[in-house]
Parts: C-alpha cells; sequence; structure tokens
C-alpha cells in the first residue's frame, strides 16, 4: 500500500494565530530558545499499491485545489512517503 | 536562522472526522485513486542560529508536551530543516 504525505503551510505574509499561541505557550513552559512558531497541516493520502508518477501527479493537484486553500496556504510539499521510500527528499511544489 | 519542523498525526486507532470528510471529498472532485485520508500538524519552530543537538533535544520535548495531545495524537517527526538541511532524513520519534 502506498501513502503519499501533503504539507501545507500558511502563506509568510498571512497572519497565524494558531502559531502565534504557541510561540506565546512555549516560554512560559519552559521553550525559551524558540522566536517564531508556524502551524501549517500535513495529510497522509493511501493508495492501492504503488505510488506511480501519475498518482504523484493527481496527489499534487489535489493538493492544489482541495487540501489548500491557494489565497493563504502554500502547498510546501507532495512527497511518496510509501514504506521503503522514506529516505526520499521532498519534492517541492509550488512557490516556498 | 535555523528551523525545527515538528509533524503530529491522529493515532491510527483514533477517529479521523477531517481526513474522512477529505476522502470523501476527492472522489466528487475528480480524484477516484485515494483510499484513505488522514490529517494532522505540521509546525515550524524558527531559533536564532544554528539547530544544535540541544535544541533538537528541547523541540522533541515540546512536540510531546506542548504541540501534541498523546493520548489521541503521536509525534511522527522532528526534523532540523534549516536552510542547507533540506535533504536530512526524518527523525522518527516515539511509535509511529
Amino acid at each position: 500500500m502506498g501513502r503519499v504525505v501533503v504539507e501545507v503551510m500558511p502563506k509568510p505574509e498571512i497572519l497565524d494565530p494558531q502559531g502565534k499561541a504557541v510561540v506565546g505557550a512555549l516560554p512560559r513552559l519552559g521553550f525559551t530558545q524558540f522566536t517564531g512558531v508556524r502551524q501549517g497541516k500535513r495529510f497522509e493520502l493511501e493508495v492501492d499499491g504503488e505510488v506511480t508518477p501519475e498518482i504523484l501527479e493527481q496527489a499534487r493537484k489535489a493538493a492544489e485545489q482541495v487540501l489548500s486553500n491557494p489565497v493563504i496556504e502554500d502547498v510546501v510539499a507532495v512527497v511518496d512517503a510509501s514504506e521503503g521510500v522514506a529516505a526520499a527528499a521532498p519534492q517541492h511544489a509550488g512557490p516556498a
């Protein structure tokens, strides 16, 4: 069984209230090293069988059209994350 | 400036209504290859300077204590994602 991981982050110019809340909470809990936090989404898409280049292309389209809101979010990665392909370098899609 | 990426997913035995909604929507929009979807979270933690092993350890603790709810979520990755370290293999933390 194959798996594609899609990662979506708020665009840099977009305010990220969840990230702001986390970066405010961390120092109160003893984590003082972190100067900024942004929170995004991570999707795992399962497929029967192997992740072919066609499936990856479909996942890329689904990432742009369904899994992200292109007005406020960037798709930062669409990667084959099937068992045994764990070391694959992320394929960055669209502007980072 | 360094960056640590933390990835959190719902535990496999936990119902994931967001993922269920996505997997229901995809075929209606023409994406018929995907048999399952799970939705989790991706955090980018910024640090001044380099990501040292100590910072990575702190990020791991923050991931377990602040960024995830250990009752229903697993921390699936805590990775140095600073510029130029992009090809680093994910360091999986805790049970997958």
